[in-house]
């Protein structure tokens, strides 16, 4: 099937010379309008005008996007599968997705499902430096899941949000982040609060991992504070910072591990795709999201999806940690752990901060289902 | 009413001492579960975490979020007003979009609908450095509506789009733009391109305008590229290159005007608020954006919004040329001028690329047609 409707045989543009991105859309529609919805996506995703009018036999045969498929999904929904060339993307992580979706996304009728990439294109963005192997060396953990919690509310000073880390790291947390709203605030500043929080760290097993903010140059400067605070791991939001910037980050600093924080990734891009995929490739070490039956509504089977994504063999990446979070809280640990298996990082962030006095208590609580899980079912250590 | 559910009166936090912020949410939902949910939500973008176990004055009084209204708006649909504090932007754009919709954006039932701002966070942004008079003045129009058109298709080698170019400033257009798709691909580098079109449109008086692309030292490499081949109008893509980095660009380059394209905007913000406001805010000299009656769904209303919030006085900030786009040909020239008025720029692509050799007439016919709009019926010049 062809983007354009000329008649043409659906053959006739099958053999690209170039390697090629397949995207998969869902698309809301009716039998009868759906070829020409599609023809319409793979032409605005692609060259974004009449194809009648292109001359050009290189744009015709290799950039003209191509509907290789069309499948029904249910009542009034399509799986439409498009053909885009590789060379669109020019190894820029914000280019990638302008192709994947720019336009398309103000359409309130397609959501972005999945894409198929060249191999070249992904080892060429990298993908995680350190991963599962990596963010387990960094606590000394054998094969089990990872603990975390979240310093939180914003509006509390850097002493106070140190007195927080120290508890919880008394309470024998890996990893201690920055609730994705603390940025570079007057009440605690970025500074402030990593030299804070880190010196209150100083000499535990836990690791702080602040959050960045602010432009390019910003969130450089920040992990330079970071880096010379002693701190090795950071978290920021690709979304917000854009997909490029968090790549750049991701490059230059190699010593550095990345959570990725899902903060503005919409509802239109399937979660599987932008964190398990995307968000991998760029080279997130670990991708937060929401798990299901907490404050988000996201799917029990989206959550295995973006998890097995994560962690699948994918054209050599190491493995990204899934970190299913949103409302989570102790008693739900043996669950998740059954569901998700070791190789996860657990993030209690408000139910063990509402402990209030009680939070290392309740922190090591935590630790301890999360280590004992690992030893009654004889999960690999 | 109250982000938490405590039973306190409603007005016990009426009075914040700082300035807010005031957030209109569409939500979806049932009345019986509206409270909660508005409740929700208020908690979800400001303190992330059980309102009852903050002790803390500051945080309670001034940082949790306020739900302040809810009003119905049509069968299951509610508009929620909630209360920010200002100082949690930290001035920070990328900061400004998660506070608004950063984790909420994940919920398929809210979509961001308008935001009050303090004038001195506005201010501070800072907006457009050139605006209408700034784009009008560097093509010499009186007080007429400007014409653009686009390079495209991506995928022509950079003298193939200089020859395009030179044939739309053939026909006297005042604006050229790159196609969003067109990056800094193989077949056309931003380098190369850049110094093809430039040459050809020397002595015309049509500007060129480049799209940025990649990450914030890339885009400033292809400004200092665009500049030095004497350009001094570029276009950038918001939500690609992360909000905090363009508007980091439209502050070091105050000799350089900025055309905001929309791609990757979503459908979940509201199109007047993100383009009319927050782009402009940031520095957008124009924001383009898909007209009805095109190949987007926008409806006229949301068209009239988008138009008539760029350009109203706000905050003493510069107006926006609305730059109404997407599948615009001539033919709707009298009525687009009717319905939005000359305080806008025309962009009209694949119909003029269509014409095929004709390209020049027809952009002739173009810019004829709106210059004489203007004459005939006496608009102001």
């Amino acid at each position: 099937m062809q983007a354009q409707n000329r008649g043409e045989p659906p053959a006739s543009r099958g053999d690209r010379v170039h390697p090629f991105l397949e995207v998969i859309y869902h698309v809301r529609g009716d039998a009868r309008g759906i070829a020409g919805r599609a023809a319409a996506i793979a032409v605005e995703q692609s060259v974004e005008m009449p194809v009648a009018a292109i001359d050009d036999a290189f744009v015709r045969g290799e950039i003209v996007g191509e509907v290789t498929g069309i499948v029904p999904k249910g009542a009034d929904l399509f799986e439409v599968r498009i053909r885009l060339a590789g060379e669109t993307v020019a190894g820029d992580a914000g280019q990638l997705v302008n192709m994947l979706f720019g336009n398309t996304s103000l359409h309130p009728d397609v959501a972005l499902h999945d894409v198929e990439l060249p191999p070249a294109l992904v080892a060429g963005f990298g993908g995680p430096r350190h991963g599962v192997e990596g963010l387990r060396a960094r606590v000394g953990a054998a094969a089990r899941a990872l603990t975390c919690s979240a310093l939180k509310p914003q509006g509390l000073p850097a002493a106070r949000l140190a007195e927080l880390a120290a508890r919880l790291a008394q309470g024998g947390i890996d990893y201690v982040k920055d609730d994705h709203a603390l940025a570079d605030q007057a009440y605690a500043p970025f500074a402030e609060r990593v030299a804070a929080v880190a010196a209150a760290l100083r000499g535990s097993a836990t690791h702080y991992v602040p959050s960045l903010s602010g432009d390019l140059d910003s969130m450089r400067r920040q992990i330079e504070i970071a880096r010379n605070a002693g701190l090795d791991t950071v978290m920021a939001a690709p979304m917000i910072a854009g997909l490029a910037n968090f790549h750049r980050l991701t490059r230059e600093n190699p010593d550095v591990a990345f959570l990725a924080h899902p903060t503005l990734a919409g509802a239109a891009m399937a979660p599987p795709l932008l964190f398990g995929k995307i968000f991998r490739m760029l080279g997130a070490d670990a991708v937060i999201f929401p798990n299901h039956g907490g404050r988000f509504g996201y799917s029990v089977e989206t959550c295995r999806d973006i998890a097995a994504t994560a962690l699948a063999p994918w054209h050599g990446l190491r493995r990204a940690v899934p970190v299913p979070a949103g409302g989570m809280s102790q008693a739900r640990v043996p669950e998740m752990l059954d569901f998700y298996g070791v190789d996860i990082m657990l993030l209690i962030g408000g139910a063990l901060l509402e402990t209030g006095p009680r939070l290392a208590a309740a922190t090591a609580g935590f630790v301890r289902e999360v280590r004992s899980f690992r030893a009654g079912r004889g999960e690999a250590s």
